[in-house]
């Protein structure tokens, strides 16, 4: 694939930062300090790396003010060095543009109102009266459910489900395998049997949303499950029933809200992380991965509950103590207390 | 959408209770306190919310006896007003009835019997010998594979896979995204090469089970895996294979089983727990939340196995101290000693 | 179906060992010492399961050495009665064959390179400038993205989503709902939104890998993610970008590795567990369930950090003390000095 070249000059004149060495050189990648070949463009966001600037084989680097000296190659000098590559990268390498139009095997429903700028693959079947908007991307496979409004530019992996009657964002993006608006785990136990409680809320996707493989958001039981602008979920993640997200929250992998949980804006959210139901989380709050979250967080911070690893013949020994930790601390009771028998 | 109006008396006159209030009224939704409008009917299960009554817009609520006379609104009086609402939502939002008949776009394999009165959607492919039951409904891009059994009344969302040779029951309801029949994990290690073990069994589903979106069940090895009837297993759980699930047990999101284990009825598995290979867990278990099982549990009881969290400050002073905790226990001793030594 | 019967005698020519009793006893399928009946070669691989040998109704019988006398079944005996098993299962059992040719509903892009020995099922997308190799099959609804190449004999069950420009080995199983490709979790902080980071990485797999149902498999950022020849993957696995897996390792089901983890050759890593980012684990490590790996590990050996589950009341009361354990030290170095200073 012939890749377009730009020259250092013209890629600081459209992102800022200043250019050192000879601003005509070619670009037409990113790539890392130590993969970078002809034509790319690297960075050094981490000084822990300046050791790998003398092997580069780079054309030219982005890098800090701290470290514009630190190499002879040309180089743009910027605040943010990480960020500037991500820039760089996001305008070197825009999101491929399928074909307008929808494809002849796909099944469109009544009353369906598709942009014709839209992009709509083989096998997709979309329901009655959706509406899809314009610069829409939906790949091969997908199922959007009957009712369910999906916003501008959004992009859709082959295989994404979307159940009925759900309100998703401009620019979304999801990724094969996710499950949206599916039905919440709602059961009510009658006598020895369990009844299954109709979820008839939606799912509510703002703008600039991206939803990783395989991630499920379920609908809501009554009222809706609710993701706020720019939130950005990874791969196998699952957002239970009512749940809100506040505006640009991130979730790592495999991690998990339980039902009608409420997580504020800006948090940070580790992988194999969960939340229990009903917590409420404050904005920016930091959740550690492999940690449960069991009762609500009402201030900013980090918080973390993982058991230590360690090689398995200590964790044996020392595990096996948790299991009387309660006892262990009535026996430094006594012992205050003894001791202080003694001085009396 | 228009929806059908039912009087209170006629909901009564159907479920049971006493109406209170003016019996006309009419009804055609569910909601919450907060949300409900003109012709919603709501709920009060639980007197915490009863806060919240004096501003509700419902048109008429559910309460229990104790509440009978906390509202002025048109009422039923019952016993469980959770239940009773989770009736009445069932009744007033009936699983949508496709389209009987073979979407002209599916693939149905040689021999395979379906029934006239089921629905078989878009891109759906049935494999050889595969039956499929009186009004079961196939949605859009499910695959099933060759001499699976499905029964009545049962409804496969788009996209869920099942293999081969399976046997699914009546009423059974599985989101979009499951993967039922696929391969056990079963390796065997040949000098310095994995071998896979065949994966012969099947996997044999019983009556009125619900399984949540992207939720995996692996088929037996020789034996088969066995989901009993009336089990709820909501999404992102794995289930290995030769797993036997008793009646009515339910289980949270992302939990999982491993090889071989067997857990009885009426146990209710926690969100992001797992249960080891070869376990053997008694009826009417509850395993909390991110807990792990490593042995068999004989009783029945709640068990619990969660590293509380805490700031990330403290949790990193309290958590080195575990890797301690076996010497911690010497210590203790040897201050017991101590001190016995001085009483003498 | 009608299965083909071998005789004992024949079996053991294949694949070795000594035939004690009726070499002529016909055989055409495995199972265990309880299902098994008549046709079926049974195995005993671990002495445990010697008392269930009196009831099997097995036709023969796969023993050790020791065993060799523990029953009057014709018997074929060995030196690992469970690889011989997992031999003879195989070659019962061959993976299905399906028909040569692409199905006529499939979509082809330009320029794919299809052998003419492979199977390619309904709904199919192929991307543009794809290479299937001979004998390899794609099952119904998959989709390959552009560019990527896909070895010899290959099994891509339905629904599997591989993305553009990934490398994948020769004999790759992938089961059902697996994302290979998908985009990495990579952002920049840009003021106050999350800028995405490009993810123009591959996915490199090599021979001999399984992929288990609804694995996910994100492509690197910029370089690419690797996953190593043998490599066996259970279902619900989550690689994030730039993970590199060593030759020969397994790992159970909702396991998972962070963003640019480096995993050695012959690891066992266990069902839900989780290693952070940036870690790198030695060859012949073993990480058991539910452990969270926090920093790399260098020596071969078994690392576990799983805290001990116990009924919920005990649980409460030992867990309330992991908030006070680093106190809780404190007053034990008191106590000891105390006692220290009471002798002198």
């Amino acid at each position: 694939m012939d890749r377009k070249n730009y020259q250092l000059d013209a890629i600081a004149a459209q992102f800022g930062g200043q250019v050192l060495g000879d601003g005509t050189t070619s670009i037409n990648q990113v790539a890392t300090l130590e993969s970078a070949r002809v034509g790319h463009l690297t960075f050094l966001a981490n000084s822990r790396y300046r050791v790998q600037l003398a092997g580069t084989h780079a054309a030219a680097i982005i890098v800090g003010v701290a470290d514009a000296e630190s190499t002879s190659l040309p180089r743009i000098v910027c605040k943010n060095p990480y960020l500037y590559f991500a820039k760089v990268s996001a305008f070197l390498n825009p999101p491929q543009q399928l074909q307008q139009g929808i494809h002849n095997s796909a099944v469109i429903g009544a009353g369906a109102q598709i942009h014709p700028t839209a992009h709509i693959g083989p096998y997709v079947e979309i329901g009655a009266r959706v509406k899809i908007g314009a610069g829409s991307t939906i790949m091969s496979g997908c199922s959007i459910g009957a009712d369910t409004v999906l916003g501008e530019h959004a992009l859709l992996y082959p295989r994404v489900v979307v159940y009925h009657n759900c309100v998703l964002g401009n620019r979304l993006i999801v990724h094969s395998g996710a499950i949206i608006g599916s039905d919440g785990f709602g059961l009510a136990l009658d006598d020895d049997r369990w009844l299954k409680i109709p979820q008839i809320g939606r799912v509510i996707i703002g703008d600039d949303v991206e939803i990783g493989a395989n991630t499920t958001i379920d609908r809501g039981a009554l009222d809706d499950t609710v993701i706020g602008d720019g939130v950005k979920l990874d791969n196998q993640i699952q957002i239970s029933h009512n749940v809100r997200i506040g505006e640009h929250t991130v979730m790592a992998g495999a991690s998990g809200i339980a039902g009608s949980g409420i997580v504020g804006r800006y948090c940070r959210i580790g992988g194999h992380s969960g939340i229990l139901g009903h917590i409420q989380i404050a904005d920016h709050v930091e959740i550690s991965s492999h940690t449960m979250i069991g009762k609500s967080i009402r201030e900013p911070g980090t918080y973390t509950g993982i058991f230590p690893f360690s090689d398995a013949r200590a964790w044996r020994k020392n595990a096996a103590q948790i299991r009387h930790l309660d006892e262990l601390v009535e026996r430094i009771k006594m012992l205050e207390q003894e001791i202080l028998k003694k001085e009396n």
